[in-house]
């Protein structure tokens, strides 16, 4: 056999199998990375309660699923509900957001992941400020531009407030 | 260049390049169609209450977001809570169970899709029966052998009972 010839051979067995088993660690690692930061920009947004910037994480196809609330199914009714929370609330001003997240689990463009948040809201209408904690069930999507948008979330409460 | 030759780099050109993108969609129906058959056994067991064909379909690392409760992380763990729940209530049939799932997206070994839930327990104790809906974000997993297993789970309760 012609050494040009095993040498294609060889290609084939190399590349022929897909190269995606043997980057599949850095990939992961490095989409590990982009949604650790994906969560720092969701906390500071949230943190900052501007709504535009939290927006701009949010997928178009984005769907929350809130407590009480029927499924808000895409980016515009996820963004007028957190507008109109907003209108609702003119001089609200989130004195404190922490939010952990676990376990991030990266399969091509789609992700997932759990968290815990703690928030307190002063309303700066005189009334007692609101303390709450919850969990959060998170599933991305990387978008054809490579950026990581949140598509489907879930929140519920925590065991109490400490 | 000899014919065998060019045979070989017409491979390359097509097998070298990765099929997971010619076979897509077919792989997808097909994991979709495992998911389904997934959810009708996740039902088929929640309203027969059999606590162990429950737990059959849980990933051993599973993690459930409940309301009110702290994270139940590890298969362990889940089985436990259910087991607890049938004992405080030993005459408890479920009258009715309903579970709807939506956008199932599978990529690679990971899925997710989102349901909506609709449940009538009697406690055969002589108190009135219980009717409750609920929203659930889950996240599968299939594992070496090829079963799609749930993995993260979350609920809320829906708008109202109906």
């Amino acid at each position: 056999m012609p050494t040009r010839f095993k040498n294609i051979l060889a290609s084939i067995a190399i590349v022929g199998v897909c190269p995606l088993a043997v980057f599949a660690d850095s990939g992961s690692a490095r989409a590990t990375s982009a949604i650790e930061t994906f969560n720092q920009e969701f906390a500071a947004a949230t943190r900052r309660m501007d709504n535009a910037a939290i927006m701009a994480l949010w997928d178009d196809k984005g769907i929350s699923l809130l407590p009480s609330t029927p499924p808000i199914v895409g980016k515009k009714a996820i963004a007028k509900l957190i507008d109109d929370v907003t209108t609702a609330h003119p001089n609200a001003r989130m004195k404190q957001f922490e939010m952990a997240c676990f376990d991030i689990e990266v399969a091509g463009d789609w992700a997932s992941e759990w968290c815990e948040e703690h928030q307190v809201v002063e309303f700066g209408d005189g009334t007692p400020p609101f303390e709450g904690r919850g969990k959060m069930l998170l599933v991305l999507h990387r978008n054809a531009a490579g950026k990581w948008l949140l598509t489907r979330e879930m929140w519920n409460q925590a065991t109490d407030v400490k």
